[in-house]
């Protein structure tokens, strides 16, 4: 079907401009964006929580919290102290476009801003083919989601920069190998870089908060 | 962007048309499909396992089971005794269509067949769109998902028959609510039934498996 082909080429040419442009903003101002992918419930807006929780006062954070439908995400951000929170609600799209994240933007004061999040739909497919003008892709796995995710679903965990590993506190309930996923991700993409948590009970965030922490450096020596 | 929707339309009409002669071909031999969908990771693969070792000797069941990349699904299910398993790796694809349904459906011989479990990919957003010519579609959920996932991902659980809610034994470990869950999902489909179980422990499969032969009966006397 030649078609859809054709459609689905400009439909992202399209999208891949926007995103380059996003991109040149947020690099004039030095923020650093990441896109954060994931299944449905592995984590992602937990791991914002906590992340909010813990730097919220040494780091400008503003989010984007994308959903098909809701903005119970963005509520948790809001509670959580996030003080630029905006909420992207899809209505049945199964992923963000650059498109969506320009719009909304707008309504954001960029200036001070130094770590901007995009979460997006909960999706291990189709967000990985949509740019959204992000420094870097971070997708998370949880354990109990079974350590051969990154085979099954490679394109998302080769555009990713980095791996979050979460619910660490469950691993002991299930045959989830951490050495297993980490060595299935990395013959997919040799560079990632992984992390190993639990945004229920704490454990493994620091390596996580000094990471954004250098990133934020990195930029602004950049 | 109208030519992306048109071309939308177009390509969900030839689907559906192609479902309705599947549809129609395992009406004749009064087969019970089954459309499986989930995020990944949410156990399809666990509970086609268990309910191939509890039923393969009452029930006569053949099964599909698709993914992004690898036969690793299909290779599971062939060790639990299936006796026709097919492997549909869509490359790519975040859903089956019933144009690869179709294809693979060829190489099965459907005599004599009474259920066939077509595993769809583990993404809980585009599978809902597109009818593979199932009877049911049957949406499992696990508790370390969260309870608030039918009211982000409404078209699935809109479309589905049956809930199955995995992982019960991991409930202590998590803030998720069986009753919520429930609460969430009939709001969204006041048809859903609804099981649940584990199938690490084994817990509570046997209403499901009762639900099967039912099924099979009602089909035969149909």
């Amino acid at each position: 079907m030649n078609e859809k082909i054709e459609i689905k080429k400009k439909v992202l040419t399209k999208n891949d401009e926007i995103a380059a442009e996003i991109r040149r903003r947020l690099a004039v101002k030095k923020i650093v964006a990441l896109n954060m992918v994931s299944s449905p419930g592995s984590g992602k807006t937990s791991l914002l929580e906590k992340t909010l929780a813990a730097m919220n006062d040494r780091l400008n954070i503003a989010l984007i919290a994308g959903d098909v439908q809701t903005e119970n995400d963005a509520q948790r951000l809001l509670r959580a102290g996030g003080r630029q929170v905006r909420s992207i609600v899809t209505g049945g799209a199964c992923h963000l476009d650059a498109n969506m994240v320009d719009k909304v933007l707008e309504e954001i004061d960029l200036t001070g801003v130094e770590v901007l999040f995009i979460e997006n739909v909960g999706n291990l497919v189709c967000p990985s083919g949509f740019d959204l003008g992000e420094d870097k892709k971070v997708v998370l796995i949880s354990t109990t989601e079974g350590d051969d995710k990154p085979l099954k679903y490679p394109s998302m965990f080769r555009r990713s920069s980095a791996l979050i590993i979460n619910k660490i506190d469950l691993l002991e309930y299930s045959d989830f190998s951490v050495d297993r996923v980490r060595e299935n991700a990395r013959s997919i993409n040799a560079d990632l870089e992984t992390f190993e948590m639990s945004c229920r009970t704490g454990a493994g965030l620091d390596p996580w908060y000094d990471w954004l922490e250098a990133k934020v450096a990195e930029k602004k020596g950049s």
